[in-house]
């Protein structure tokens, strides 16, 4: 039975990093040690936990610390693990989490994401390249009519995936079994005209014992993909959505609510755990996060990291799809290309509901500066044989620096 | 159709409220409006945000912004509403979700404690003062014989609560089924030796959607009280749980977590709305949380708000029963009652089983000074006449000052 390596930092005083780290080592799994009988030690050394690493940081005081925690102590499962990592230590002063770092055999029972970044792109057809998705923009008070209107106009622009609104929940203008109707019926007509297949994905929400049955009736019903708010329930509830063979949906992980666990440099969760390696563990295809360039800001070192956590090798899970999000336009592809890779997706609302020519303008737009971008061309030479993209770099200043 | 008022406290420029609230309130709700043609303004009218108000606060400057959002907008549950009012604002800087007022048709749908103080009082048969609680210790690798021993010396002192640890998952020494039958049987014998009836909270705990069976189950097999760790779920996890009418037991959420949310002065979700407020809405009949005294200590202006948030008078709720936990011995009752009046537990671990006549002689020690507290005498002077009071105060100091 393995062990899950937790990576603390931790506020405090000079020198008092060793004993804290006893602490919790002990505090987290068996409570007490150098009391307990010799007996008692031996049956209980294997659910000790056990102090990795203690490093003392100049600054803060900060100390990192290092705790590993035996399997045999916790079902293998995330709300147990965060329990016992995370559970009270959460409340206990200025303390964050870093990471986690499974044993192999405990990460092997994660089941990862269903289709991954190879999946995906069989999905789509897309190859070699950033995929681009749309977000539907001001559809909470329309009707199923706006949201076609909509659907169709990005569809035609080129854009791979089109997603919902993260606030867009079931309602009777938009019930989200229509929803499901209308984006297969839409995008199939866009498919007959055009040639290129565009998913969508349709916000699931409501109760959480009701996700699976209409997860699984979305599916039958010819649902491409599912977007859901797994932080505002919980990611063992994403897990399960993803472990179910009858939902089989490439499952896009939207980060409302994680800022209130990871935002803090000082208390909660990384950003890299949150949004990066627990997404990917659990089963995300695709994680959203703020991009380091746009309205809502991260600042660049954490969004490397999620991505990072995202897409690096590992031997039992798919790599995940990242999608830095908000604040996108055209002009920033080279370097969004630069940062991310062509394992990326470029995510935008208003750099393409905003383009002069309308939404299909701006996929428009947004394709041809990824493809100006992988052929080695600058976005203003590009723009000169390209209508679309010239109004994109006029509209939103020109080629960012890379 | 109501509204849901959130109050955030959001860091900075002097003068800029105003207008980030503006930004707020449609962002997170139709997206845009003054260039929408009146028509659609019409139209849209009754999904729009409204802004409140707007405060500036010297220091920082911190800007305090209430946004109203319409009913309309989301379905009536805790992952919508939370997507809705801290989803992508809890990623964008500094920002604290500080409280939500329900108006009392959205309120009404939310089902609140089973029991409620007046429940538990109930079941347990204490009335007039605080009830007593302790905490299994040490019990990671331990067996049955291990709990079934802690259980009865617990049972013995009077105590009229016994929780589990919530790091003790369904594990193969002590499985989950067991424990609720060992629990039963344990309490039995003592509820035939003694008279007093002890409850027990078994660790509701393990993959999201087979929680409600086990529950059920346990209920079947004569559980009196589930603990669980509903910050490593999801709330709406524990609201499904509560209104399963075929689960039927009192629950006690465990804090497990909540600090990753709550911590923060700056980010995340305050105190009071995540161990108090949303927790009785969700309906926890117990609510557990670091108390100001002890080691794990909260500030206590947030202890007290938690607690407020959980007991004060509602017209639909019933009263959850506010649980300050860690660090509690029996000289600090005179101050818990002080603090938090006869509708709470006072809970403890190492105050009960460190006792030098073991647990029940700390369970017999915290009676002894809860009721010397509602008889208005001093603990030394109870102490006089009551061993196990006067043990324990030796050993952890005496009256503290009130
Ligand atoms: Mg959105
Ligand atoms: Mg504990």
């Amino acid at each position: 039975m393995g062990e899950v390596i937790a990576t603390y930092r931790i506020k405090g005083k000079s020198g008092s990093f060793e004993k804290k780290a006893e602490g919790i080592a002990l505090g987290l799994t068996v409570g007490s040690w150098t009391d307990l009988p010799l007996l008692e030690q031996e049956q209980l050394r294997k659910y000790k936990g056990r102090v990795v690493s203690v490093e003392e940081k100049e600054e803060g005081p900060w100390g990192e610390v290092k705790i590993g925690y035996p399997g045999h102590n916790y079902s293998n499962d995330i709300p147990a693990i965060l329990t016992t990592v995370f559970g009270k230590l959460s409340l206990d002063g200025e303390v964050k989490l870093l990471d986690l770092e499974f044993s192999e055999d405990l990460k092997k029972s994660f089941p990862g994401p269903r289709f991954g970044i190879e999946g995906i792109r069989q999905l789509t057809g897309v190859h070699g390249r950033p995929l681009l998705m749309s977000i539907f923009k001001g559809v909470i008070g329309r009707d199923l009519t706006f949201l076609e209107n909509q659907l169709r106009a990005q569809a035609l622009g080129g854009v791979n995936v089109v997603k919902d609104d993260e606030i867009l929940f079931d309602n009777s203008l938009t019930p989200f079994f229509e929803r499901v109707r209308l984006g297969k019926k839409v995008l199939h007509d866009v498919f007959e005209e055009t040639g290129s297949r565009t998913l969508y994905a349709v916000n699931l929400t409501g109760k959480t014992s009701q996700l699976r049955d209409k997860a699984r009736k979305a599916r039958e019903l010819g649902a491409d993909a599912l977007l859901f708010n797994v932080f505002s329930y919980g990611l063992d509830v994403l897990q399960e959505l993803r472990e179910d063979p009858a939902i089989s949906l490439p499952i896009m992980a939207h980060p409302a609510f994680a800022g209130a666990v990871a935002a803090s440099p000082v208390y909660g969760v990384s950003y890299s755990l949150w949004l990066g390696k627990l997404l990917r563990m659990a089963g995300a295809d695709f994680s959203l996060f703020p991009s380091p360039y746009g309205s809502v800001a991260l600042e660049k070192g954490n969004v490397l990291s999620i991505s990072h956590e995202l897409t690096k090798h590992d031997d039992h899970l798919k790599r995940t799809l990242p999608v830095p999000s908000a604040g996108i336009h055209p002009a920033l592809v080279p370097l969004l290309v630069k940062d991310f890779g062509t394992d990326c997706v470029i995510n935008a609302g208003g750099g393409i509901h905003g383009h002069p020519d309308g939404a299909s303008g701006g996929g428009r737009a947004f394709r041809q500066a990824i493809d100006a971008v992988l052929n080695g061309r600058s976005l203003q030479e590009a723009a000169e044989t390209h209508e679309e993209l010239k109004k994109a770099l006029s509209l939103w200043g020109g080629e960012v620096k890379v």
